[in-house]
């Protein structure tokens, strides 16, 4: 068990910036996905959402993401983003992010999907073999 | 003074869809600011984020954003993206918005925008050519 | 039979540009598929590449694009996508377009795809139900 | 002077699929253009599109693209760019690029940019402290 943060890094270019040079906002939760299933594949051995949902039947819908944007994204650093679960619920989870440039925090959010049997498109409880792996990962933030 | 709400049509497609065959999450924050966007062409005579921000020297960048996902979005229907200012403050605005496919509510969110000279990136109170527009057409939900 | 071209309109908005203040060059052919897409919805009673594929069986993957970019396209004037099959071989079709802004051509392609079996991922002839319908609206440019 | 190809890797993930389970075609031209601006990243210290337009005045618009779609592109590999000047023009210079997954070729391509004044939109040579890295660098294939 490790206390190193996972943290995902993007590297955001000219195309993701609008005309005011920064990175347009409806790509940050873009981005904030790109993270979650980062996380995913990290932690589980590369298995991403694609993996999950075809090679497992396990699909995690989202049902709520909150994001606070403090700074804008640039072209100019690394966005770091780090990301965590801070609840496994029943059927559930909560991520939460931290994402960063040079050291600035530019956006933070919460992010809430449900387990699902992925053919049936049917809530389920958080799997066995995902709960392990996810419960000694959940912090406060 | 009209109380028909401003409602944008998206037509989802092939592409917008993920392996689930649904529109994926990332897809529809981008949705919900079409609908932002176009709710600012429809009131002020088709001058949407870049007339304001090139030609008027206003930005509204976002602060937050906060959605709830209750149902899947699919190319079966048009997505009724019924869109509200909830909030006008000093300094910033607040937009509502439920959208809806065939009747049934597919996301519902809060998006709050704050204004600033667009040039020095710096926050400024609304402007009172928008401010008189958007008074009236503040509501609750 | 009608000579009238069918020609797809698209929004241009401030989150299709980059800084250069036009549309960023990868959304092109976002637009362009888009505008197929539409083609295809205008000419079969609105069914696009998800019902084809879904409730019909019949896949259309792209095998090659060419695009030739002549100006920019900005969020000044509605994008119309002039849309026309300009072949129809025996297992495949291809598409011309000529997109334009306040009469100035922005850009022009040529989109080839291929008939599959879209469960088999396996080439097939074009149906006969959509042979009839393509054949008399090819055109050369 | 190397002969060490300049290969992008891509993460392809579920949100870049549509329902056929591929990458969706309109994120290939993404894709390659993220590739593109890694090969500037690469050769010029870390200066992509965004450095190159903001910090020297310097614009590569593209003017033509051409993609051959061989295989599909899935989560199941990364997707690796091999990316190469083929012709440096007085005033544009020419990308080849072959995309492989797993040793496979998924699709292959041809870019044309032109030099510009950024913020004249005015065509130029290309500048000299670019053609002396880039000229070493064009292969034929």
């Amino acid at each position: 068990m490790t206390n190193t943060p996972f943290v995902h890094p993007i590297n955001v270019t000219w195309g993701d910036c609008d005309p005011a040079r920064i990175a347009y906002t409806a790509r940050l939760p873009w981005f904030a996905l790109d993270a979650i299933n980062a996380w995913w594949e990290h932690h589980f051995d590369g298995m991403g959402w694609f993996q999950l949902e075809i090679d497992h039947n396990i699909g995690t819908p989202f049902v709520n993401l909150s994001m606070d944007f403090r700074s804008p994204v640039t072209p100019r650093h690394k966005l770091l983003c780090e990301t965590y679960p801070t609840r496994l619920g029943d059927k559930s989870i909560t991520f939460g992010m931290k994402a960063r440039q040079d050291g600035v925090l530019c956006f933070e959010g919460s992010f809430t999907c449900v387990f699902t049997i992925a053919d049936q498109f049917k809530s389920q409880p958080a799997p066995d073999t995902l709960r392990k792996v996810i419960e000694p990962l959940v912090r406060q933030q």
